[in-house]
């Protein structure tokens, strides 16, 4: 390990970015799932420089050789050397890459990832882009939540969170794409499970990552307004929806700051409230305009029922509406298959069976749609 | 085989009636495909006596024995005493099924297929009711075309349809259900594939049998009103409205003997002419109406995507129109996965694959309703 | 059906057949499951001239159109003329094959499947061999017994065997091979399932078809030497030993004719008599003498394993004993998956699942071999 | 955190060690691919005190959560404390086992991983024994070489070997039975893969791990004769063979130290010497008798294939004629599905769908044996 040297990113010639950031930003923070970094790099061994921190909420991190998963690990907080691959032949290129795999914490805002460098005895290679880039918006269903963990198991807690499980990282890859991940367990397009409204997403969409707290995050630009110019999405993949569902079913939601109360509700016989039901369609059409807004070009799918098809008709509703408003018909709705007892994984959530298979059906989709 | 005894079907005690019919009619008309007539029988050999008629489309049948496809034939005009079994143990009872294979017939007013009697050395037993009745409404999807026969195979021939390899078929056993199917390719909701507007399902789905044609068939009862009351349906499946989209694409439908033209309009931008729209929607309404009519406690379950989601909007939008209309929240949109190259059989239609991938979700959402 | 011409096969200028046969022999008997007649020809209509006999087994046959399976149907003694397709488009060559799916029959002297010719609208065309020759001697396995047939269900009936889902198709097929089997339910090695000596498949392999009874068959050449020099196979693929195993727990097989015994005897302990052991791998050994004598360049794969793996050693015994005695390293042993809950078919034999399983094992095995 | 204990192993009531092992042994050193340390354990959160040593090929551990995988990470040198689980409720008992992912390293004498004891804010409870207990002797399939990595990788590094998705737990998990390993890549039944006749698996069969080195392993008591007393075991699978099969193509292997030299010899057309496969044959029929000696009830499974069946003959001529020499009959040969392109994994050897395709047989195997 002698012979290794250390790069600070500023150092290093090539490097490729997943997932929303600044370009050319050092250090690096990655802010979501499936934000990564990839290398492709000669050498025996490579190790990564990180700066972990969190307070309650674990981060998680993969490693993948050449294309192949070789470790997932939990990071304590502190400055971490992490041997990516040793041993191995100094000549071939491997391609490297470090992937969070926890989403972003709301809960905890101490709550960050940094990457400042590598340590290597090999030399950095370019690394191509993906053929297609692919947002991917939505809750903890892209969250990977229940992807890890047992059946049965209850806990909500980073471990059972992943990318390298999720539909959106299988979609990404079976198209050769680069995948952009902006999402949030809980949350929704209106609400959250909870009736919490502002647990909603198009109220942080716009920022770099809104789906983070505190001051070092904020520190790193996360709140920012993020910079859509700075790559073009040909599919914005919503997955939104399973929790305005969720809130018609629950409590109302009360903030003790303001008194203020939120509750979506159902009436006697079951069905939802018209008026709530139009409030949530309502956010459907606003987020609608605010996507095509920020990707003029972009084919939006909105895919829903992995967790149910409750608001199959209000999405549907709403769709209709915005393409209406807007004449807009660079959109579709994607239904995707339940989730049932073969393929849930733990606390409820799809497990690795439900994701591939929502997945198929994305890919069959998208192949088609992008071959066009 | 000269212990075998002739039975007229008014002889034999138990029998099982697959498919639309009347109540003990005898001789016993199999009008669609999946109709089929279920016997329990004891003893060492089963024939069925048969009437076939047809002048240019064939009729093909198979055989199941204790739930075992064993054959699949064409049957040529005339009376057939047709085996299902031979040299088997005398005493265990066989569950034998004998099933039309292909789909009404509007092309040949001859195509008939008629079930006399059974000879047999073994005595009958009684044959249970399924646990649930489903009703399938749908056009080619659902007569099976294309699940026999090679993929890029491009004739239209009864050989390669079927309903052994249909998604109903799947779903039903899967469910432990009978299997009602009302179907017929190139039909839609408001036209036919070619803006024949003749060729809509709703207004031949009151008749016992509105599918076929001729004198014959109309001496059997095929297009007198069909009498609901004689089962309760648990669910009735639709699976209409891809011959709908593809008129939208063809050329105008003349009546040469009437002058009347028919074409479902697009807009120079590729998308649907609004008021053709409306037309297909308002017919989709009505349908819906139609259908609970009749089907008081049926759930309806509107099937779409195995050829393309063209016009999910509009069936969504028509089906809130009718949910709003009605105040009837007894129905949902199911989004079955598209067929794709993988999944494609003869005449670029379903194959037996894309069959499977469908009943799956609609088996595992049927299974959840039902459940509740 | 006016237009149809009528051929006698020595009119057809080109057809194929699969499984052994003399060549230009007509009519043209069908001896084995798997034997069968193969067209390529344009035309809306075809079908087959056959002329069928048998007494308490019946005959079943499959057609396949473009390598797709549309038909499996029980044959009735008479002269036949059997529909393989209609109403198609004229102009495409079709490739259409017509099998016999049931074994050769020792307990029916009438027993019997002859071709006669064709009738068509069509032209005939050339029909390619297959890239390699591949022969399958077998049992009960290898005829395909409980291929079809609910699993559970007892009885040894012609319906419940196959070719058309038989390892030995889905081998071939899979390698593009041609197949040629010689097998018989119930027939080992040294002797059948139960003791009796005669049942043993080497004392008839060196006869066209020696596994088949009877004056017709014999007029049509069966129990004449097969001239093996009227193709070279590649691959000799033995499936035997499960009938010899069988005969270890059976009860000795008196010949009331010469009042002779035989039985293969188990020791007190449960294993095998050494003696007896030492019969069975006399006749493996003197076996494979007589493969390789009329195989002189074709790989021998002796396969054992889909009914259990009692006499693996003593197998593996006699081919290294043949191999010692030979120099003949031209063998190999070749295990396949036991059937299990999960895989078995009718009858406690091996289903469809299993077929596959070893199917997989084999054609992986060969394709290695073949492409050295 | 605060509120977690430190337990010594010694304090801990209840724990389940997997793999070779010294009752009550303290600290823990888990010297084979497979040893573990199982718990169940109620608490929020659980670490493990590890003692980490190595000097060039590095140590790798996975960690499973109530069964299901969660983490796969290396191991630097050191002691480290590390977390299985945090942040869970803390009342549900849960199932946690720490697993040495990589083989006993006769290459570095520092390789060495040590468990001292847990943290935790729990309580311990009893951990069950499995159903059966198996014992695995292989080689470098069996230390899961290849099972990480992508294909066509060609490195022989730790990271790429595994446990976890090796044959061996697969079939121990399907059968719920404890699984111990005794493997080392490139070893053999006579010699290695490239001929050096120390590299037998059979010669340091009896030590506790013969197959790691140095005084550290020493003082662990690696080297002392194994105690066969501790556990009964069901049945050992022996998957030996792959690398003597290697040795008669490669160079002869000389001994610099004693200027000693061995080769196993091709015959000029490719086969085996006589001599030399008679010496791997003896050593064969040596293992086996030492292999009952230490297991007199074991049912002794050779298997063999994944890699070629290159010494299939020899394997079985030796497995005869132990069963002469020995009369004992409670031992069987079984082959396993050769490794292809679709099922290979890094570094040319069997990737994961290859451990799964021998994993069921074996497993289908046992599960029959172990059921009469």
């Amino acid at each position: 390990m002698s012979t290794l040297k250390k790069f600070d990113l500023s150092e290093i010639p090539y490097y490729k970015v997943h997932g929303r950031t600044i370009p050319k930003i050092r250090p690096l923070p990655l802010f979501y799932n499936g934000s990564a970094v990839e290398l492709n790099v000669s050498g025996c061994e490579l190790w990564v420089d990180l700066e972990v921190s969190w307070h309650t909420l674990e981060i998680w991190v993969t490693i993948e050789v050449n294309g192949a998963p070789v470790s997932r690990l939990m990071l304590m907080p502190g400055n971490h050397s992490l041997c990516l691959f040793r041993g191995m032949s100094p000549e071939p290129v491997k391609n490297v890459r470090v992937t969070r795999e926890t989403q972003a914490m709301t809960e905890d805002e101490d709550c960050c990832l940094i990457v400042h460098g590598f340590q290597t005895d090999g030399l950095f290679y370019p690394v191509p882009q993906g053929k297609y880039t692919l947002e991917f918006v939505g809750d903890s269903i892209t969250s990977g939540e229940g992807t890890y963990g047992a059946i049965g198991d209850p806990d909500w807690i980073p471990m059972y969170m992943s990318y390298s499980r999720d539909y959106a990282k299988m979609t990404a890859e079976a198209l050769g794409a680069d995948a952009c991940i902006i999402s949030k367990g809980g949350w929704g397009v209106l609400s959250g499970w909870d009736n919490n409204p502002n647990c909603n997403i198009p109220s942080r969409y716009e920022q770099l990552c809104g789906l983070c707290c505190g001051s070092k995050n904020e520190s790193l630009g996360a709140f920012k307004p993020y910079d859509f110019s700075t790559r073009e999405t040909d599919a914005v993949i919503v997955n939104l929806g399973t929790n305005d569902a969720s809130a018609f079913l629950q409590p109302a939601w009360h903030d003790p700051a303001t008194g203020r109360t939120f509750k979506q509700r159902l009436n006697p016989d079951g069905t939802c409230h018209k008026e709530d039901l139009n409030r949530f369609e309502d956010a459907v059409v606003s987020f609608l305009h605010m996507l095509r807004r920020h990707n003029p070009k972009a084919h939006i799918v909105w895919c829903y029922g992995m967790l149910g098809y409750e608001l199959s008709f209000a999405i549907n509703d709403a769709m209709t509406r915005y393409i209406r408003e807007s004449g807009d018909h660079n959109v579709i709705y994607l239904q995707l298959p339940n989730t049932t007892e073969e393929t849930v994984g733990s606390n409820g959530h799809p497990g690795k069976l439900s994701h591939e298979r929502a997945a198929r059906v994305l890919t069959e989709y998208l192949r088609s749609y992008l071959s066009l």
